[in-house]
């Protein structure tokens, strides 16, 4: 039907609903004989398949969805001519529902002939290593983790339980990871800080005896670098949610349960608080610190420490260039005009 | 004679002016029988070399080269004292020169003994595998597709015709690739969006059930992520071209012919129209759209929908940091300072 | 008795305090039987440790602190009561000092059995090759170098001696490195330069026949990515220092000893002079230069070649959000401003 690769990739088991109702710890509404096979957005889901409506903004499309169920918040209840799944929150119970759905399903556990595993290495029993992966001398692996094709854990890592690195993560030695962390692809564990001490005509290398710990839960993204300490560790927060293609250098410490968004650059011995949100290509400046449930906005730079939980931004919006060459000419001369405007009110006021 | 390396790597037999005039499609006005061994730039090539002049103010430098011939443009014909290929695009003809000597050659179709391949996966009789390459169950692979060394092919992932995945590309599963689709490096496609609903004490990850379908003729650079749609496809138009170390978030839409500067961020649910330009470094924020026609400048963000082509900036321009902390100080202020102009604006007309 | 890993992981022999001050070539004052274990800073350093005093800000840790022995400068050798190895560039010396105890130790010389080495490559003796590695027909690796796990190394590549490619590590092929040159995991060096005609309708690819030139003594960071040039090859100066996830474009030419941290995206064509300091996410636009002793602050973009040395930023500076949105509002209007101002000036004269 649907011409999306998805439907095949992912297909599962039709699931009643009744039975999704109580998978998802939620009030059913309608006919818990329905079966649903899949999940949609409100416009786009056709017969058999689960909605959700979260954003109030697309309220109004509630009542031409062809959704076999829709998770709604109680208040929608009236305006939704399906099935309904009631919830306090919808959008947290449809990412239950995701994992019903479009979980990837756990390897069986198995070592590929091809993967290199140092006979010092404890492997559990329950581990999956996929094809040419390496796993270095004195690493620990949890039971029931998957290690995906291509990766390198080195000497002496240790991974809790349930962690899974996806395809090609490399971790250097002597990184830790907790439970249930899950890592994307040519993501890169422990390299060494960027620290260097100049001599009066070279730079030399500061090499790092610190590692990085990363707490349960956490999950990191593609592409993403997180540098060793040099002293001490480099520490992320349990619960910390961090995208693709984020740098992190050497001994920083970000708090429990924040989310860091893509492409954003944190310099070393950065303290980030809990519950922080940093935006979309954002960054900070090195040995500073963020308080707790500080939203940081797309491509802003913290350039000095924020005491206290709020919304901070940098930069200037985006405008036509031509006028914007304009106006970057006279920020320039900023400092200029405040000095003749100030001057002007003198002379105003005197009169 | 050169000490570049480049001359010995990609040394390719050479070609009659002639010759190449009609493989470029372009008109000949001289020696057709000098022969024509590599490119160079107007000032430093040599005898042998062919070179061209696409900007006007490099004009000056037709005088004196030393190439044996010259892609230009009808009106510099008398400017230019070697052999001439006349062209109305002299850039796009020497293109197709930099293809005749400098594409690599293709590797003869072969199956590394090292590569993991699953019996149920489709690999064309033509189609090269390098070494330590992963292809997984049910993945297809175009006729004449060359898949380099260390890339993982996800399951159930289609590939068109001559694609190539130069070296350690990873396509999770379920990704489709149109024909002539060209990856470089540690490029990661499909994995999973960055999305995650909040419980009110911790994130829930939304896993994405969508995949990324990639046009024909396009071609993404190294350490590059596009991440898979979480309910619908992301999707890259045909003929897109994408640079080094991009971020495009879940179910982008990128329009045919649009250009991608390294380092651009996108975030998710952005819609980008035909022939765009983002400059290196640029971004833009979440489930926003933007014109067919709009080019933006580097290290710009696009932080709402953009409805008309045109070119956009933002950002400040460098400047001396001494001279830039008086005016950053002065941009905290400007609300401030427009507000006291326009009081003393009052009391100056009023007098 | 330390939580931390680190401790376990480059646990090497203690060394005397009198040797260490040989090695260091600094001056001892205290006991120089004293074994050093580590390094710790001056706050959490304990017993057995070595510690060092470079900010001055932190001199006034120095009476309380733990460690048995101090580098630091001849002007705190009352203040400080531990033993002291006294130098006149305290940072210099700890460096060294890591170099002892951080440093991992070399792999001894062996090629892993699932290495895949083109019998036609020249392979140092004393080389260590890492599990599923590649190396390319015709290329060269210099004596005492390491190529670690999972890295490509293309046809006809030039590597110096004692050069170490940590984690899969990918040069494309003709890429030249000089000696000691250091590279980690999942850089890409090589790739073609983002460049392309356009014909009208489509963009026409520009085949790279330009290599990459990195000198002595340079290190690289993990994620980066280096692009092969078009016609003349790209250069990196010798003892430069590149952090994770910098991309430099095709046809820079990189001064000798310039720094370049994290997330630094430079465009195609740009020269940097020498001992520069590219900031964290700083930018340079394409085809530009920027003289020597040039330091960039942190997510700058260098929109126009610099001239002179000196400290160059661009940027806002952050701040609430509701302030900010005002801010930009003005920003919008700033050139419409600046001649209201005039006008008034005017006004107010002529009175």
């Amino acid at each position: 039907m649907s011409s999306k690769l998805s439907s095949n990739l992912f297909s599962k088991p039709a699931i009643k609903l009744s039975r999704l109702a109580e998978l998802l710890e939620v009030e059913l509404e309608g006919d818990g004989e329905c079966e649903i096979e899949g999940l949609g957005t409100l416009a786009d889901a056709v017969p058999g398949q689960l909605s959700f409506l979260s954003n109030p903004a697309y309220a109004g499309q509630l009542a031409a969805t062809r959704a076999s169920a829709v998770v709604i918040e109680e208040k929608f209840r009236d305006a939704c001519p399906a099935n309904k799944l009631i919830s306090s929150r919808p959008y947290a119970s449809f990412a239950r529902a995701t994992e019903i759905f479009h979980a990837p399903e756990k390897p069986s556990s198995c070592i590929h002939p091809s993967a290199v595993i140092d006979p010092s290495a404890q492997v559990g029993e329950s581990v999956s290593v996929g094809p040419g992966s390496v796993i270095e001398a004195g690493a620990s692996i949890g039971e029931d983790s998957v290690i995906g094709p291509g990766c390198i854990v080195g000497a002496a890592c240790e991974l809790g339980e349930s962690c899974h690195l996806r395809r090609a993560v490399i971790l250097y030695p002597g990184v830790r990871l907790g439970r249930n962390v899950q890592i994307d692809a040519n993501s890169v564990i422990g390299a060494d800080g960027f620290g260097y001490a100049f001599d009066g005509e070279k730079s030399l290398k500061i090499h790092h005896g610190g590692s990085v710990r990363i707490g349960d839960d956490v999950e990191i993204g593609a592409g993403t670098t997180i540098d060793r300490g040099a002293l001490d560790d480099t520490v992320i927060g349990r619960g910390v949610k961090i995208d693709n293609q984020v740098q992190i250098g050497h001994n920083c410490v970000i708090g429990d349960h924040t989310i860091i968004c893509g492409c954003t650059a944190i310099a070393g011995s950065v303290v980030i608080g809990e519950y922080c949100i940093m935006g979309g290509a954002s960054g900070a400046v090195g040995h500073i610190s963020i308080a707790d449930r500080v939203e940081v906005s797309a491509m802003s730079l913290v350039s000095r420490s924020i005491t206290e939980p709020g919304r901070y931004s940098s930069g200037t919006g985006h405008m036509k260039t031509s006028r914007w060459k304009r106006a970057i000419t006279r920020f320039q001369e900023l400092d200029e005009m405040a000095n003749r405007l100030k001057g002007l009110e003198k002379l105003v006021k005197k009169d």
